[in-house]
């Protein structure tokens, strides 16, 4: 066997185990009987284990360091790939196997405990496992070795290659002194859209059908794929062929499984549409966290909070909602929907307060790794944030600190990525418009193919041969750059709220 | 570590990648998207082909050699565990572990081109895959060793211990006699039950609705279970807290799924009701595979099929049916469900000529492996057959030859336990008269609490402890007895027919 043909197979027996553990995740969130969690964490443990151990083992380290030394002759896809896999492989190597197991079967045991606090409203239910979360993650950022000069910084780097809390605190700076003005003006606006209509009684079975509708439209291909119904809403990649989305309904706001379902669309259409030439390497995949959320907020928000997205749907939707709608003008409608109120729920949250819940959370994770934040002040500060903020308090702790299921998974570090994916995705946009003129219009027509492919070949093809940075440039011609989000939400919401 | 905690963390491992693999194979009958089989395929592929490499490293088995020294001073539970183990070590240790691989891969790619040959109804797109299937299991018989004497019978003992052609040709022969005396006997009667009202519309909603209030009522544990729809009903044990059943709905024949689900659950509260003693142990599971069809068949026919249980749910399914069986008596509601008619399709088959089909797939099974019968011919034979036995002839593939899925897994020698499971069956409700005189009247109040029990104390809890003769002298006092069969058989048929 050459080089390559080891690497692939070792690779391809990697993918199995990952296709095994995401269906067993997967089930324990859609339907798995709660008697069997336990035995089934423990299954996830060892499963994840022995894929830890292929991930670890001696003999790749030495494929891989064969490989790295012919790699001036291999084409870009399996040189990227070797990069990933050795990225992850001295990510890996660190941790001694057996702390590495308990972390897992820690994870998916605080998943479960997760729900049930949510469910009992009981952030005390929660503590011990976050206390430990937070304290192994530490512990393995001990054995990492801290990057870019703090511990905090290196969960970032994990999720967004280079990204820093110095970086964050001055994008999220500048931008959260225009969102709060923005804010403050529509809370003076007296031009406010009409909501009442938006809350009658939807049923879940219309909407769940509503649903399948708006991801065929978008193109979301069922014959690789499926939906159903979670607490969280997740898209998961079970193998190349299977992406699979998730969505919540809620009978009396049909707008949470609408744009929940848009959204983890977004992120399946990227799965879905990369390159074969890919398939079974470590690059199939998205290129960082940040990226994969740029496209589940790029048809969240600019397709899905489109007016003439709803020009060409709101007739549908009407069909399914059973007279909700009735003499409700779409223009009426689609303010309505882009309405925008400081809130408590990060996922409900309206376009413009969006990037607010985002910049909380990586306040209180920053400070949790910093030093500066204990575990079981969490709660208080939480709402201390909102307030300060938001102007809202949450009344409990289902509505506050527990709405979330990142933490529960030791996903530290994420959140921020879907502040940089917004970013990211009004620069696409900006860069669309140059080569669709008639965005507008297509979406009018209910044609979003065009839309679709511009993203596939931008982004989508690509996986992660490019790096996200590149990627931003090859498709927009510069770096990052959160002026597009901004002027975006200021033309926007003016027109909306008819502001000066 | 102490010998048997060596013996616990290994077999606990095994169980760990059992789990995941059951899962696997649930999830692709249940709903996985159609582009991904061929992946799943490979991923089956692999975690089996680790399975084996784990159930036959020879660390294990030096294990098992060190526990086997030990075994006079072990509790009877851990000393099974070891037989157990030891007894597929040595079936596995035999087949070189790539081909073992292959041939997994195999029964997963067959399985789901049954299924699309079955749709089609078209025999000639699966019989190049059980070609593959019989001349690779022939493969394995010959690494194995024959055992009593021929390929078939190694087969045999590999479900139901000891059994052979020389005893199924007898017992057969013997109860084929009387089942077909009997099936004449009510061709000539005259006194047939209306079955009309049978064939409404059932939309299948309720007749899910219904299925779940009979789940409940039996004793099945929806915290450790859950059902969902299938092409071919089954149930699958995920892990010792969740065991789950499948059925499938026929809007014309409620009584596929209904009698269906009883089955399924009859097998379900046979893994549901093991005792905690076997936790994580090899000896976790049913006797032999006859043992376990003795559970669905009991709960399908000695109750499902009983006056009784229908005097006390008939009400209920009334509910359900909205109008069909409006003005229909329980008496004659009863006759209906329990009409014998020679048919097509094994599942649907009632309790008289069930065992007829069974016979069926023996005699051609025992001539693909005795090499009296072709690949090719199956089909012809097949319909010969069901013209000899039942008079009846199937006018295609989908309503003959390919209606079971068992070949698709190379499970050659399973379709005889089926009967047998039948036989016992019957010898344990004869049993259990003499400690519930009052089964029917439990069965007319709803309570059938203590046949469960009964059934928990004889046959579950015991799990793979005791042998399959053992559960059953233990139990009844006797030895393997068609007798009670027939004789209930005649009984019943007699009543229903009103025969002399």
């Amino acid at each position: 066997m050459t080089l390559e043909q080891q690497f692939t197979e070792h690779v391809g027996k990697m993918r199995a185990y990952q296709e095994a553990l995401s269906l067993l995740y997967w089930d324990l969130r859609t339907g798995a009987p709660k008697k069997g969690v336990d035995l089934r964490s423990e299954t996830i443990g060892t499963l994840s284990s022995e894929l830890f151990a292929l991930s670890t083992s001696d003999s790749f380290g030495e494929l891989l360091s064969s490989l790295e030394a012919e790699k001036d002759g291999m084409d870009v896809v399996l040189r990227r790939s070797v990069e990933e896999a050795r990225k992850e492989y001295d990510l890996s190597k660190k941790i001694p196997p057996e702390e590495y197991r308990e972390f897992i079967v820690l994870q998916s045991k605080a998943e479960s405990v997760w729900e049930d606090a949510k469910a009992a409203s009981d952030f005390s239910m929660f503590e011990p496992y976050l206390e430990k979360l937070v304290s192994t993650t530490k512990k393995m950022i001990g054995y990492w070795g801290e990057k870019n000069g703090s511990a905090y910084n290196t969960l970032l780097d994990q999720y967004e290659p280079g990204m820093t809390t110095e970086i964050l605190d001055e994008v999220f700076g500048a931008l959260r002194g225009r969102i709060i003005a923005l804010v403050q003006k529509i809370a003076d606006s007296e031009q406010k859209p009409e909501t009442g209509f938006l809350f009658g009684h939807f049923p879940k079975e219309a909407q769940r059908d509503f649903s399948f509708q708006v991801l065929e439209q978008l193109g979301y291909d069922f014959e690789a794929g499926r939906l159903d119904e979670t607490v969280h809403p997740f898209m998961t990649t079970i193998n190349r062929h299977d992406i699979r989305v998730t969505t919540k309904y809620d009978e009396k706001d049909f707008r949470t499984a609408v744009f929940g379902t848009i959204h983890e669309c977004g992120h399946a259409l990227y799965e879905q549409n990369l390159s074969e030439k890919l398939s079974g390497l470590p690059v199939e995949t998205g290129s960082s966290m940040g990226i994969h959320e740029s496209q589940s907020l790029f048809f969240e928000n600019f397709v899905g909070r489109n007016d003439k997205f709803w020009s060409s749907n709101f007739g549908l939707l009407k069909e399914y909602a059973a007279g909700q709608f009735e003499g409700v003008d779409v223009a009426d409608y689609w303010r309505a929907i882009n309405e925008s109120k400081p809130s408590l729920i990060r996922i409900e949250a309206d376009e413009l307060t969006y990037a607010l819940h985002i910049m909380i959370r990586y306040e209180l994770e920053k400070g949790l790794f910093n030093g500066d934040i204990a575990v079981k002040d969490l709660p208080q500060l939480w709402n201390d944030k909102y307030e300060e903020y938001l102007g809202v308090r949450p009344s409990n702790d289902a509505e506050g600190v527990l709405q979330d299921v990142h933490w529960a998974g030791a996903s530290f570090g994420y959140f921020p990525s879907y502040a940089l994916g917004y970013m990211y995705a009004a620069q696409f946009k900006n860069a669309m418009l140059k080569d669709l003129p008639n965005y507008d219009e297509l979406l009018e027509a209910g044609n979003v193919a065009p839309i679709r492919e511009w993203l596939t070949e931008k982004v989508h093809q690509h996986g992660a041969v490019k790096k996200p940075l590149e990627i931003l440039q090859d498709a927009t011609g510069e770096g990052l750059n959160a002026e597009h989000l901004a002027g975006y939400l200021e033309e926007k919401y003016s027109k909306i709220y008819q502001l000066n």
